[in-house]
């Protein structure tokens, strides 16, 4: 049964939610959370929920780090937050193979490095979304906002490391992977993704070339290898785009609600990007999952499957293999 | 009576498509066109259109620039294509006032700075289109891929030109004008934006500070300041994510056709760029109009009202004195 250290805070509706997120987790996945934060919440939500005491595990704080903390602060310091206690009980305990948290997700990149480690070769670690935005198959974007100002050599990084992800997370076999750009053809794109673009070129990968931003929900590609910069905007702006389609079904569909319901639950399932789970860290030395603020119970479970995903396709080893070359 | 040159060749659709647009422009607002191109085929169209002759001018030639030909080929050479005739007739003739075309991206920036020439202080023409996406007034888009590797100084020419086009085109009186960005919070950036934002919010303008990707749809600001890298592919990505919500309405809605089709006329209005007008070069002498290659007769249309509407509001004057200061 997987170990997964859970921070209980950071979601914009409370701890609770996150609490009772794993509590599902405890009974359709059957994991063993590691639960930090105030024991005597986690207790109640828990007993409320049916969960008996032996079935996770508490490491009591009620200090969390909040969204207007700077990211360096659990440098040295913060001891007693739920991140940094978190982290601290992920690197040194051999039977937690991931930790899930919906915190400041600049404590959480600072963390990761100081608190957890890399693996070899990354300096910095990237963030990473599967999304259900492009068809059947989940498309991976890396960086999503980790690595704001990139070199070509990130871009090769980050190649590497979402092949890996789209084989372990997606299950897609060959991932075909590719720059996000302003057109397909060889030759478009900026100083930064040319440079990139030649480099990729020469991994052994299967590289499709060029993007451009039709491509978040075309299915031409498996991997889109970007800037944090731009996937950051282009996540965003996907999933905007997507909550503004519904509000226009409803206003128009409105004498139609069961009809406006089942249009707007597909445009959900394709544009809320919330609601299928979360971004992950590449690069670290366990698996980091980084929820939205926007979280649910929803949202735990599917971050919890997708960790279990990644366990069983042997990802970190699958990583460290892909970095070494 | 606006004299407009109008570049018959470019359109996915054909010629006859920019004729007929041309022809329901005469009719419909009123305007002289310069129509550029076969004149046999101009004729014809237009006689179906029951347009008659001194209605309009035609410059004859059949020769056109394709998408693949070199950007650079209009530097010292094509000078029978329609697109280099165009630009010809427009900087030599006082009573033109606008140009509009469907053809090479590339070939219409470089003719725009070698045939037309630039306005005092401008180097390279930026892309600026207004966009339907973002609620009831236009959201002005710059730049939209002209400028791919930008500088801190182009930012600042975009947003001086920006508010220009937002309060010509958009009538928006003092529009609010933002940096795309990765999170509204000043700090939140690329080493690019941080850069521009010191200088932005210097100028006198109605600067709302850093926007993220879903304020291409949110109304936050009427000016979105951006590179023309993410310009690029925030554009496409709007549009696209667009019609896949029009996909999913279709295929859900199936059984009923009427309440599909007026659903997806919204998302349509709301999502498709090209059916609203065209992109505008901002900084060039007259005022040039870029239409997609999906353009259609509406499109023509939306360009021609778009060139009114900024030839009624001194848009050109306003340019040369907001880029003087």
């Amino acid at each position: 049964m997987e170990k997964i250290v859970v921070d209980i805070y950071g979601a914009d509706g409370g701890p609770e939610i996150v609490i009772r997120g794993t509590a599902d987790a405890i009974k359709k996945i059957g994991i063993f959370p590691v639960l930090v934060g105030y024991a005597d919440l986690i207790k109640k939500v828990m007993t409320e929920k049916g969960i008996s005491a032996d079935a996770y595990e508490i490491i009591d704080t009620d200090d969390f780090i909040s969204n207007n903390e700077p990211a360096t602060c659990v440098f040295g310091g913060r001891e007693t937050s739920s991140l940094v206690l978190a982290y601290n009980r992920l690197k040194t305990d051999d039977t937690c193979v991931a930790m899930i948290s919906s915190g400041n997700t600049g404590a959480m990149l600072v963390g990761s490095i100081c608190r957890l480690g890399l693996l070899p070769t990354i300096k910095f670690p990237a963030l990473c979304s599967a999304l259900p935005c492009a068809g059947d198959k989940l498309l991976t974007l890396v960086d999503c906002g980790a690595v704001i100002d990139c070199t070509a050599l990130d871009f090769v990084r980050f190649a590497k490391m979402g092949n890996v992800f789209s084989r372990c997370c997606c299950g897609i076999e060959n991932p075909r992977v590719g720059i996000m750009s302003v057109g397909r053809e060889d030759g478009k794109g900026n100083a930064l993704t040319l440079e990139a673009f030649k480099l990729i070129k020469e991994l052994p990968l299967n590289f499709v070339g060029n993007l451009e931003g039709s491509d978040m929900v075309s299915g031409y590609a498996d991997v889109i290898v970007t800037d944090g910069f731009s996937g950051n905007i282009l996540l965003k702006n996907t999933e905007a785009t997507g909550k503004k389609a519904m509000e226009i079904v409803s206003k128009i569909a409105k004498d139609y609600p069961e009809l406006a319901e089942e249009i707007n639950k597909e445009l959900f399932k394709t544009f809320d990007f919330n609601s299928q789970g979360a971004a992950t860290f590449l690069g670290t030395k366990k698996i980091v999952v980084k929820m939205h603020g926007s979280a649910n119970e929803n949202t735990v479970l599917a971050s919890v499957e997708q960790i279990i995903r990644l366990q069983k396709a042997n990802f970190l080893n699958e990583m460290s293999k892909a970095l070494s070359n």
